[in-house]
């Protein structure tokens, strides 16, 4: 199974960490394509390829060779928002992860969606247990 | 001709004075669907519908109802990031912009896109220059 992983990288790293041991998770059940979101070397400057053009591309290209597509969307973030979008067109099978304690607002685009399966949690934990069940 | 407006709403309402302003000069051009989103009484709590079903599924229908997308982007913002996702897989023309002077870090999905018109600018003049040149 090929898994893309979406995280915020420009909008903020403030949960690359958790990005990290979700992606280290995921690699469980399948090849995940994205696996440089998780890497805490990579900064909100986010220089993850030679150019936007290449990585625009190369995610695009990621993004439709996936099975499925497991995002974190609790920091906000335009290119996560634009991969849902994309991802849901082609028909694919997309997982949101959010964690309310964040305080952030998230988007009527995301919680109002019957396309996707969206689900609140807390920790890794009940991260792994949303991931099981939507990978099952 | 209809127009789509996109800018953030729970994302954050610093740009809402200049969305209001966009629309307003869009409206020169043709009915633009989503007016709402430069409504200054509208806040980052986004309670522009009775659900966020009812807003999702409103504002997917407006999306493709659209012969253009005009999308503020420079407030990153997950629906925004959203709707240019979902309206470059169905085949639509859209224009975004970007004032660089905020500071902000443009996502590679939008800077990288050969799909869409990026175009920086840094006051309302320039932004109806580039307007103009887009629907012409």
């Amino acid at each position: 199974m090929k898994i893309y992983f979406a995280g915020s990288i420009r909008g903020g790293r403030e949960d690359a960490a958790l990005y990290f041991q979700i992606i280290e998770f995921l690699k469980s059940y399948g090849e995940v394509l994205t696996e440089h979101v998780g890497d805490p070397a990579l900064t909100n400057v986010g220089d993850d390829g030679p150019t936007d053009k290449f990585i625009h591309d190369r995610d695009l290209e990621w993004l439709n060779a996936s099975d499925v597509i497991v995002a974190e969307v609790t920091t906000v973030s335009m290119g996560v928002g634009y991969e849902i979008g994309r991802a849901l067109a082609t028909g694919k099978k997309v997982l949101c992860l959010f964690r309310p304690a964040s305080g952030n607002n998230l988007s009527a685009m995301i919680l109002g969606c019957d396309e996707l399966s969206l689900v609140y949690y807390s920790d890794l934990a009940e991260a792994k247990k949303a991931i099981v069940e939507f990978l099952n």
